[in-house]
């Protein structure tokens, strides 16, 4: 899926309860996701499902922000990624740290 | 940006770092991200541009997750978020919470 397909979609599913909410509030929904990450990144067994649903909703909740202030995040992205690392300009990277 | 392609991208740059840190401490880095998000949201005026960089190096330390566990976001995403809500099956979303 494209990124600017997928901030659309959350955008006509979502803006109104996004809106009302607002970006504070919206920001404890992206945290809750976090959290469960972590409780699925400390079980003894993986869960690849789980956590691949988790990852989803993670990313789901930072578009949302996204669109609460109308930021492109397609455009954020390659921006902030261009085709090598932004630091060493490497591709692959080869910063120590 | 399509996803796939940004998660290729990413594996093509940092693969290697991901694997050798590993999947808790790249959970770190980004809790890291999330924390710089906070300070920003908690600044008395958002700077948009800033915010925008955050919300994609959250985006972009949630797929190294991935790819350190071999999962396709964009198949994730594609399963968690059909074209509706998943839980009133509206579309827009019509749930009270």
């Amino acid at each position: 899926m494209h990124l600017s397909e997928f901030q659309a979609l959350l955008k006509k599913l979502y803006i109104h309860k996004d809106l009302d909410r607002g970006i504070k509030s919206t920001y404890i929904w992206l945290i809750e996701e976090i959290g469960e990450l972590a409780t699925l990144l400390n079980s003894q067994e993986l869960d690849k499902t789980l956590i691949s649903e988790e990852l989803a909703d993670i990313i789901a909740w930072t578009i949302s922000i996204a669109n609460i202030l109308n930021i492109d995040i397609g455009e954020a992205i390659v921006r902030k990624y261009p085709n090598k690392c932004k630091k060493c300009k490497d591709s692959p990277c080869t910063c120590v740290k």
